[in-house]
């Protein structure tokens, strides 16, 4: 069998030419794209950066999952914003030996993304490098009173999650060690599988939390932000933000009855709270905004706890033991 | 001497604390910002990717300067769009023994070339890998009527450049061979060394230009990009997306006399159109209009050339020579 084409094999100009294919051609072609936003709103922005051997593998990521994810992460973080997405800037670094197939499907799994959700591909750049890179920066737009921060929580209101969590370790667990795949059923395998490889941003939820808002209605004591580094850290981050404390039960923790089976409680917990990359939204709100919307939402979300004036973020077991405390400390950490 | 302290020994929080210095407390902070663009303008993003070993390297960069050059890439390429700079964000890879000075360094570059020409860091995103990558993605606005394209190109137009070319590429040549500083003027040295190190956006080139089309007039005749691949491939863009050639004329190359003198003329014509890196502008535009723009600019530009129906983009010598046909092949190639 002959060698795949490398980029190398076809330069830099060719490359471009390939992916231009995935670029709507009339806002690629010039140092820079230009943008016209919907009227009335403001844009938002934001960046990701992954990098093969610490973010994906070929081990465990097909291309097109490395495309998929990273712009379902950019996706995710416009989604917690309350905006819609624009468009996004792909900046790769590559080794000359990466196959052209790699790349082209780098962008077809980003083009599929965005085929979802909206947005197109506004521009790039391409450079050598010893390992690939792929930063990508989201452009959305939002309208202003309805833009969603993170802090904007108060004390006594609800902590709304959407989704369950650890399904995206959990899918990483059994891209790394296949052999676990026989002590799950297969559908609980494909599913948090699916969860790591094709994460979904919740644009779903923050419509029908747009629509409870109403016409008239903003978004001032509504807080939000994605699971991206853990729920545990989205808690913390939100509480951080707003001054504010939460008090967490552990049994409203959102976890698939199938992972604790599998795992056991304290891992599944743990895998829950730190496990990262579930992309799912973490919202403080009014308590009837909070119950309006998980009945809307069905079983796709759960309050978790609530908003407290002390600034502890603290998280009770059932069985009354004392409360553990969390900290930013324990969440994950890129360096160190 | 103690070793000095990196990332790995502060960890991300603490660094993303010392970072957040270097943005407006207002739009950093969440999953995304929120920029608010000023009326009537379009949105006009464009991205850069520098990568350690790559762009550049600790013997010849010092940390501010590429903060400096990485951002004064992106701002280069939003002047040549007829854009105003509104803000960057900074997808960083590092190493875990990076120092943090280097990354203070990185950014405290980023923030004087910001400050001298407008925009804020909007954020970013940081993480870990083998060699330090900087991917920045700058956001600017644009009157859409003013907007500057690669395919407005006419034939028969005049092919104004500003600035003089090739000192970058002379003054990368004297921080590699410090040696050769002794073969040319200290002045002449510090020129190129800075044109290297600190190149300037010419947004005070694009000002005139606005100022000479007036209020009432759109650059509908204009074609402009860069020149940060090399005056050659500016050119060659600029014909191709616009469907003409060029004639450019080897004797009114905008080149330090110096440069020819210390190098030959040959050498000096080879770095002038394929050195790269000088962030320039290359317009194309009618006759009146750019001898009004180069009796304004003064030295500072040059009229190289004219757009021609037939598509080749020859370079004429002045000693009758048969014309040379420059291709894109022929210029600065990122694989192979």
């Amino acid at each position: 069998m002959a060698n795949p084409q490398t980029i190398a094999d076809l330069g830099e100009l060719g490359l471009l030419e390939r992916l231009f294919r995935y670029c709507p051609g009339d806002v690629v072609g010039d140092d820079g794209a230009v943008v016209t936003l919907p009227p009335g709103r403001h844009l938002v922005v934001t960046t990701d950066v992954l990098v093969e051997g610490v973010h994906f593998s070929d081990r465990t990521t097909a291309p097109a999952d490395v495309g998929w994810r990273t712009v379902a992460a950019n996706l995710s973080d416009l989604a917690a914003m309350g905006a819609e997405p624009e468009g996004i800037t792909v900046g790769l670094s590559l080794p000359g030996h990466t196959p052209i197939a790699w790349v082209e499907g780098l962008y077809q799994g980003m083009a599929d993304c965005l085929g979802r959700w909206g947005g197109v591909v506004l521009g790039g750049d391409l450079c050598r490098a010893e390992v690939i890179g792929v930063a990508i920066t989201a452009l959305g737009s939002v309208v202003p009173q309805r833009a969603l921060y993170r802090r904007s929580a108060q004390p006594g209101q609800a902590i709304l999650v959407t989704g369950r969590h650890g399904r995206s370790r959990a899918g990483l667990e059994l891209l790394l060690h296949p052999e676990r795949g026989a002590e799950v059923a297969p559908a609980d395998r494909d599913r948090w599988v699916m969860a790591h490889q094709r994460p979904q941003p919740r644009f779903d939820a923050i419509a029908v939390l747009q629509d409870l808002i109403g016409e008239a209605g903003d978004t001032a004591a509504i807080a939000a932000m994605d699971s991206s580094d853990g729920l545990a850290n989205a808690v913390l981050q939100l509480c951080r933000a707003s001054g504010v404390g939460a008090q967490l039960h552990q049994d409203d923790l959102p976890i698939d009855r199938a992972l604790t089976d599998w795992l056991g409680p304290a891992q599944a917990i743990d895998w829950c709270l730190y496990g990262g990359e579930d992309f799912e939204l973490v919202l403080c709100l009014p308590w009837p905004l909070a119950r309006a919307l998980r009945d809307r939402l069905g079983q796709t979300c759960a309050i978790v706890g609530e908003t407290t004036a002390a600034l502890a973020v603290e998280i009770h077991a059932a069985d009354g033991d004392l409360p553990q405390v969390l900290s930013l400390s324990q969440g994950f950490q890129h360096f160190g």
